[in-house]
Parts: structure tokens; C-alpha cells; sequence
């Protein structure tokens, strides 16, 4: 095979640093409230190596930043929940996240919404999730406490603004505009969310999953504050083939280690970003990507870690409020 | 086939036309609220013909008690969830119900979650389900505003009480003691909270799914509040006879035409209850079956009219505090 375009891979570790010193500042900067550092919960129940392997690095990341991590095993899943709420009601905890998957079924998402809101690092709550939705950015009418945004598809709106896909020098919320992506995953958890956020942020986005494409935008005109998702046919191969054709990202987040992207599909310089713990991606994609990112945990990492520090602050200032 | 105990086959009708008259006095008592009656408003997104028949008989039986109640259909089932936020803010509308399948994946239980809960009448909003799970039943710590229960569920503890399983003379909470079902189905939406109450009132409940057998409980000794559930193993035709030789109740909620419950398994004199939309029994049920509800729909219709005037009532008392 001629490689003779190698593309450059980035990766997340090296995206994931530049967010070190603002976290250990914040930590810093939390010290007369949070002597020994804020205070970050993992649940984990089942034997998944990827969530072992998640939950390993954020603790070392954690503890690299001042922040203190502790993981809680569980070997009954169903004594959860009523440790989640315990910890919910412990001041103690200042964030509090579960590896997933648990059940294994719908039960994991009402396990999901037993983590209140107000410690929730992942963004996994209704209300997030809503916001999101609306494109609506603050969780109070007086926009003093920021709403919070789910980690994976934050990462990779960081990832997007690292590699100046997003461009700053367009007013925020049009800083895709005029950029086409294609999506590979449509999960409530983070390919529905992504679509939406990049489709809010100006990007026309094409969502894929096994069933069907949709595209989603901004929709028409200013006033539209609501992304706008369009149906454009049952899932296949040409489908696909046809809205890569002039994409200028490709995002994959198949949960299988046999899915390969079709390399062939992806547009000579487009960027490519795998979010799935499976490699998404074949070797040969640097023949077409100019820019390739394997791997995003790393970032998810970092936005996890910032997401607690701004749910502290949120904390805080409704306490200052009711004083 | 001999047939020589016939069971008795008890009609959903006759059953919920005790909650009739209740129902019609409680819309009269609210006329100098409501002088047109409440509004009860349902969201149609798919062409289902079991959604279709339900949306009917939802019309039918609250127009004939006084309710008033609006299909609003969509083709495009993007608009619901604007729509649903406008119902949530629209103070005309005092109950709020979707027919699922909408997207028929987990965007379904996104979307469930948008209904306010407030107007939810169907009972699924996360803090219904938290309060069932935990055996509370009040929203507030004065107890003055009253839980609501997922409205299937709670159908069937109706049905129960009606065919005399619920014991009267046994304090509340313990009116199931010593009791033994089987439930065949541990959706989020009835499966689970249905084994979840009937273990809080006492029973021992056998929840079967297509993986496994779990048996819930309430917990040992009286201060538990909790159910607990344990794994008795993966599904077997073996393991559900077993559990069923001693089982005084069977329910089933299997939504497949093909899937029909072993007469066999079930015990002499047993109860047999089908919340499928789909006959769950053979014809020879009643060849063991003491008593056989073979549908509950009106039932659950009934307990969604009965949500929606508790749901006003709520409403009211707040607004009376707040002056």
C-alpha cells in the first residue's frame, strides 16, 4: 500500500495538557473551601477492562492535579443506588460518576439520573441533557450558574477547537458554519448530544447509526435556537458513502472491535476523530486524513475534572445566595 | 381438551368502572377550577395500531367522565419535544401523555423525561420512579402533596385489590405478606416498579426476563424500606417452573404475538393477569387459573384519569401555598 500522503496523528494526551494548568489553578484556587482538595467518587460494578481502565486514569490524572479521587467497587449491582444517594447527600463528595455499563439495559439510565444534578461530572443529568438540546447555557435566568455539558461530546468539541476546525475568528455559536461532519454513532450518551452541539455551533451534521442517516442543523435562520434534525433515508453503504464525500470531519464511536470506517469513504485532507474504545479507524486512514485523533479518553478526562470544579463553583454561589 | 374447572375470566371493564363514580365526583369538585373539566392532552407519533386503539378508549372513557381530552398527532416526531414544552408552560393543559414507541430507542426515555412532572400523568417522571423504588409516597415532607404511581403498575395493584389478593384485614404495606408472583417483564416502565410494589406491600416476586430470574423482596426485617432484589440465575424453562410451582400469581407482559406463557407451569387455583397488548395465555389457561384478567388497559386508563385530578389537586395546593 503507498502511503504516500501520511497524514499527522494527534494525540489526546497531548490535547488533554494544555486543560492541566487551568485545573490546577481552579484547584488552587478552591483551597480555602476544599483544604484537601475537591473530592471525586467513581461507581464502579461490573468487569469491563475499558471502564477499569478509564476509572485507572482518572484517578491518576486526578491525583497529578490536586483533586482527590476514590473509586467505590460494587460487587451487587444493586447496592448502587442507594449508595449514589448516599453520596449524593454527603458534603463530603463534590463529584460523583458511575462506569457504565451496569445492567446493561434501561435500568442503567434511571441509575443515571439517581446522581443529582448538582454533582453530576458527566452531564448525564435530564436537565444537562435539556440544555443542551435548546442550546441554552446557563441553568439560572440571572446566567450566573453555567449549565454543564456531557464530557465525551465536550472532548470532542475541544478536540475540534485544538485542531482550529472551529474557527475563532467567527462569533461564538457560528464557529462551524459551513463545516460538515459526519457522525458515526447516535448514542443518547454521546453521538445524539454531538450532533446536536455541533449543528448548534453552525455545522451541518450528518448522524449515522445502523438504522438510518439524519441531518442535523442549526435550522433556518437567526432566531432558530434549536438544532433541526432531517431524516435523508434508511441506513446504507451508498447513503453513506454519498454525505462523506464532501465532509471535512469524520467522527466514529462504534462500541466493536471489528467496524472499520471505510477509508475509502473519507474526503482526500478531512480530519478524523474516533471516540469509540475500539479502534475505528483502519492503519491506512493517514492516507486520507490530514489530521487523525485514535483516541479521545484523555480529553474526556479533562473536561470530567472541569466539569466538578465548575459544579463546586455552582455549589458555592448558591450558597452565597442563600446567605 | 377437558376443561372441567373452569377459572373465572374477570373483564378490565368491570374493574374500572368502580373508579367511575370516584372519578366523576372529583371532576365536580374541581368545576369552580376547571369549568369546561381538565384537559388531558396525548402525543401521537407513530402508527401503531395498539397506541391507536389506547389513544380511543383514553378519549372515550374521559369525555364520557367529564374530562376533556386532545389527540395531537405528529408525522414528524422532531416537533414533539417543542410541543411537549409548550404543553408543559401552557396552563390550559393539566395532563400530559405520550404513546411510545416515538423514536423506539432510548430517545424515547429522553423524551419521556421532557414531560414536566407536573402534568405527567402517566406517572414515568424520574422522581415518581425514585419515590416507588424507595416506598415514598409524598413529594414533600408534610406529606400534603401525594407521589404519583406509573399508571400500569398501579392498574394492576387495583386489579389485585379487586380480586380480593390485596388482604384488607392486613396493615398497609403488608397487605401482600406471604404472597408469591411471577412477573414476566422487567421493563423500566412496568416490569420492574410493578415487582418493586408488590415487594414493598409484602409479596415475594419472581421477575422473569429473557436473561434471568430475580427474585425481590422487601428486605429483611420491618425498618427495611427497600426492596431487595437477588439473581436466582439465568433463564430457564427449569428455573420459571420452579418458580412458579408455589406462585399464587402470574402476570404477564410479553409484547409478542408468538409468546404464550406454559399452562403447564402455572399452579391450580392460580391468578392469571396479561398487561400485554398481546394474549400472553392460552385458551386453557382456565383450566388452572382461579381468576383470569386477560387484559388490563381500561384499568390503566382509569389510574390515568385518577394521576391526571391528583395531579391537579397538586397543582392547586401549591399554588394555594405560594399565596
Amino acid at each position: 500500500m503507498s502511503v504516500n500522503k501520511p497524514g499527522r496523528t494527534i494525540l489526546a494526551s497531548t490535547i488533554s495538557k494544555i486543560y492541566d494548568e487551568e485545573i490546577r489553578q481552579k484547584v488552587e484556587s478552591l483551597r480555602p473551601l476544599r483544604p484537601e482538595g475537591p473530592l471525586l467518587v467513581g461507581f464502579l460494578a461490573n468487569s469491563d477492562p475499558a471502564a477499569e481502565m478509564y476509572a485507572r486514569w482518572t484517578q491518576k490524572t486526578s491525583e497529578a492535579l490536586g483533586i482527590r479521587y476514590e473509586l467505590r467497587r460494587f460487587a451487587d449491582k444493586d447496592l448502587l443506588e442507594e449508595n449514589i444517594i448516599e453520596a449524593n447527600n454527603d458534603d463530603g463528595v463534590d463529584g460523583i460518576m458511575i462506569y457504565f455499563p451496569v445492567f446493561g439495559n434501561a435500568q442503567d439510565q434511571y441509575l443515571q439520573q439517581t446522581v443529582c444534578k448538582e454533582k453530576d461530572v458527566e452531564g448525564l443529568n435530564h436537565v444537562y441533557y435539556q440544555n443542551l438540546y435548546h442550546n441554552v447555557r446557563y441553568l439560572d435566568d440571572h446566567e450566573t450558574l453555567k449549565s454543564i455539558l456531557p464530557c465525551t461530546p465536550l472532548a470532542i468539541v475541544k478536540i475540534l477547537e485544538y485542531l482550529k476546525i472551529y474557527n475563532p475568528l467567527l462569533p461564538d455559536g457560528n464557529q462551524m458554519y459551513g463545516k460538515k461532519c459526519v457522525v458515526v454513532n447516535r448514542s443518547e450518551i454521546v453521538g445524539r448530544p454531538l450532533a446536536a452541539l455541533l449543528a448548534n455551533d453552525g455545522a451541518t451534521v450528518y448522524s449515522v447509526d445502523v438504522n438510518n442517516i439524519q441531518k442535523f442543523t442549526r435550522g433556518e435562520g437567526l432566531s432558530a435556537i434549536k438544532h433541526h434534525v432531517e431524516d435523508l433515508g434508511d441506513y446504507s453503504e451508498q447513503l453513506l458513502r454519498d454525505v462523506c464525500r464532501d465532509a471535512d470531519i469524520v467522527i466514529t464511536g462504534v462500541p466493536s472491535e471489528s467496524y472499520k470506517f471505510p477509508t475509502e469513504y473519507i474526503r482526500d485532507g478531512a480530519i478524523c476523530i474516533n471516540f469509540s474504545s475500539f479502534k475505528n479507524f483502519s492503519e491506512d486512514v493517514k492516507t486520507k486524513a490530514s489530521l487523525y485523533v485514535p483516541m479521545t479518553g484523555k480529553v474526556t478526562i479533562a473536561m470530567l475534572l472541569r466539569n466538578m470544579l465548575r459544579l463546586v463553583d455552582n455549589r458555592e454561589k448558591i450558597k452565597a445566595m442563600r446567605q
